[in-house]
């Protein structure tokens, strides 16, 4: 951030009044800019005990294999969200079963979280930004070719779950060891 | 938003190649300026089976009693900042014991999540932001002046639980029945 969204003049970084944080903050009409993190929302789409992934045809991770999920949008819960990528990436209508894993991602200021669904009538496809999607069995899942790592430590706490055919809420985080300060 | 923030030229709204919503576009280094929903991070902080709330200091709702919570900041986990916020504004230290609440807030772009916490050392007291802070026994919490309808429907939710001393992770939303679309 270089600009003020407000006015247009420059911004600079300095601790506002009451604040305990750098801030972007308009050298003109003093208007404070927050930063904030980003929610990533997604499903587990299960379908006759295999799980749907979706190989991503775009940048970063082409080729490799993901739970459908994006960044949720302005005025749309997190159920929506996930609900919508699922549509977008996976051309799936599914049923939401509940909350799954909440994975925070604290050094690229990023929430994921995952639900778990069950897909309406076993129909999916490839949206436009998958090159396929594919029923996985619970002992095929192409792990060397997993996208992210939210996506690989939900699908690895999913697949001791399913065992026991008991689903926890699982919140924990993946932290970069070589993570930078904000 | 007025002003691209990268180049400080005018921004138009218009919906770019390739997506399907309006986003803020600037005209001359055709940045994309997305827009995504904030997270509200606080706990429920108990000690000796009553509830710490408090009473708020500033606007909006001023004088009103509520849980701790506030905007999650950037390279901070959501159990960080719900920790944060409890130290901020009732100056206690919490164990958190789990994640309890998840309520969408669409027509404001905000997700409240509420932890379950007990204090540390049964210490607390005023923050900046708060006038007073107290324990409540379950029978008086003061209803009429509670600040937020997350913090309302939360505590709802707890009461329910204590009683049982079995605690869910509850997931609904509050949708405005006048919402104006995004
Ligand atoms: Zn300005
Ligand atoms: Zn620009």
């Amino acid at each position: 951030m270089k600009y003020c969204s407000t006015c247009g003049q420059p911004v600079e970084q300095r601790i506002p009044e009451g604040d305990n944080r750098h801030r972007y903050v308009c050298i003109s009409c003093e208007t404070i800019h927050y930063q904030n993190p980003r929610i990533v929302a997604g499903t587990v789409p299960v379908w006759e005990g295999r799980i749907l992934l979706c190989r991503r045809a775009i940048e970063p991770r082409y080729g490799y294999w993901t739970l459908p999920a994006g960044f949720m949008e302005n005025a749309e819960t997190t159920i929506e969200a996930a609900a919508r990528e699922t549509r977008e990436e996976a051309l799936a209508e599914v049923d939401i079963q509940g909350l799954y894993s909440i994975i925070d991602v604290p050094h690229i200021n990023q929430v994921h979280m995952f639900y778990r669904a069950t897909l309406k009538d076993g129909l999916f496809g490839a949206g436009e930004e998958s090159l396929e999607s594919k029923l996985f069995e619970p002992g095929d899942i192409p792990w060397d070719e997993i996208s992210f790592p939210t996506v690989r430590k939900t699908l690895e706490l999913f697949l001791v779950d399913m065992k026991s055919d008991a689903y926890n809420v699982h919140v924990t985080d993946i932290r970069h060891p070589m993570a930078k300060k904000a």
